[in-house]
């Protein structure tokens, strides 16, 4: 099961976080830039991210493009976005689809296969996926995460200030919405649990609120987290261990800005397309050695 | 503007239902299945979208093209959508883009050039923006529309039966989640009210929910709404009047598969494309002669 292959592969990389593929093409270095004489070009994103893939490929177990920076240079950045998918899938990757897809009825089903099914163009493993319309509008989603053994996270808390605008309301069964939203999640996924203990359908809980996962993390204790807001947001790796469980599994902590865009602040740096992959790795093992030895520090029954 | 156009278009065609394009591959009628003997192409998708808007395209003001099922065909598929946004500007109809995105910060930013932008490939008047992450999120479709002089409606009440589940909670303020939502779009429309008395920052508002559109309309008297759910969803003519203002203005009612697919129902089809565009069109009439006529009935100062 891809939630098993998940578990094993962060327990064998002892990786729990992993990277945001978000090419901002004015933070992109000059060498990549330069390549079109700074005309924002699809082709040379794609030779961006291969590269960011290269040079992380063995120490993570997943990458999450995210599709608004390749939607932006339209359908060829759709067609970019899935060679970008595919490659990963060639360097052995799990790929989160971070989307934020949704709609009602058949609509939502369109969007489950063209993101999640084998049958479509992207076939990524997990897709993130927006709640606001409610739980008929997820179910789509489960149905092809459960028949194709792919994976969802559903936005339940996410890492922007005005997330708990929505996410704070009361419903009618008096919980908050987050928390209703955790307990919807964790009844999805008990249709899957893995031999991992683990669920693939997901949920997207933000570093930036840690009292707020603590809680999450005990409504869904076999869902695993997406966690955004690492960071360049804010949170840090003590924040993020809420989102855990005592195992130090649990949770996917992801980082875009904080690893593709700090070459910019690196003296050293030559300027060079090299240096650059180096400079993205490097920053991939700081994040690792910073979550992971606070996972060692604080999860009592630490698997890995 | 934008929004004047788009009343002035609706007095002189006395019509405020519009066509949602929705390309349901086992929908469309044989004569178009068969041009690729029954394999689903994105290239008859667009044949049929133009054949579409040519049969409406005088008596309708706006079409409202659907992309999950454009991105069903991938990178492909996103094309045929840039196309037939193109296909019905030159027809010079007004195109609502259904697509619901959303994110935070620079990601929202990349969606709405993406979407909206003149820079962007797709460049339609109106995008559908969900509000689950917060108005934070809302804030960089409304820059752009503000500056490029375009619009936004955010889902504030959809036409699905889970819809109450997030839109009925009650926020800090203890607002309704979609009256709250109504009074944020109330807000950002204020900046772009046009000589209409209407502003482009709108609202989707579903058919289904008479009496929350009617206390939503009281909310957001000078914005303008997308009621989806009308035929096929169960919203009727006479539901739809409360999401109109007593002018006869502020709302634009959509339908999909009560449209695109009544041929099945009609005994006198003859397999043609010819006739099928007669259906649709004598459909897209009849809808609005319900509709039209309801405003008569209802509107107290019916401006058209």
């Amino acid at each position: 099961m891809l939630i098993d292959d998940l578990v094993n592969e962060v327990k064998k990389k002892q990786n729990p976080c992993i990277v945001g593929l978000d090419p901002e093409w004015d933070e992109l270095p000059n060498c990549y830039r330069q390549l079109s004489k700074s005309k924002p070009k699809p082709e040379i994103v794609l030779q961006w991210a291969k590269d960011v893939i290269d040079a992380i490929c063995d120490i993570v177990v997943a990458v999450k493009p995210q599709m608004a920076f390749y939607e932006v240079y339209g359908a060829e950045g759709y067609r970019v976005f899935e060679e970008v998918v595919a490659y990963a899938h060639l360097k052995k990757l799990i790929v989160i689809d971070d989307s934020k897809r949704n709609d009602i009825g058949n609509t939502a089903r369109a969007y489950a296969k063209a993101h999640l099914s084998r049958k479509g163009t992207i076939n990524a493993d997990f897709l993130t996926v927006s709640p606001f319309l409610g739980m008929d509008s997820i179910q789509p989603f489960v149905d092809t995460a459960l028949t194709e053994d792919k994976g969802i996270f559903v936005l339940v808390k996410t890492s922007n200030p005005g997330s708990s605008e929505i996410s704070d309301a009361i419903n009618k069964k008096n919980l908050k919405i987050s928390d209703w939203l955790g307990e919807c999640v964790r009844a999805f996924g008990s249709q899957c649990v893995g031999a991992s203990g683990y669920s693939a359908i997901g949920a997207v809980v933000g570093a930036t609120f840690p009292e707020e996962a603590e809680m999450l993390r005990k409504i869904m204790r076999n869902s695993y987290f997406l966690v955004p807001g690492y960071g360049a947001q804010g949170g840090s790796a003590k924040d993020v261990v809420s989102c855990f469980n005592e195992d130090g599994l649990g949770a996917l902590v992801s980082s875009s800005r904080g690893i593709l865009y700090k070459y910019s602040e690196n003296e050293e740096y030559d300027g060079s397309i090299g240096m650059y992959k180096e400079i993205v790795r490097m920053q991939t093992v700081k994040m690792q050695q910073e979550v992971y030895g606070m996972l060692k520090k604080y999860c009592k029954e630490m698997k890995y």
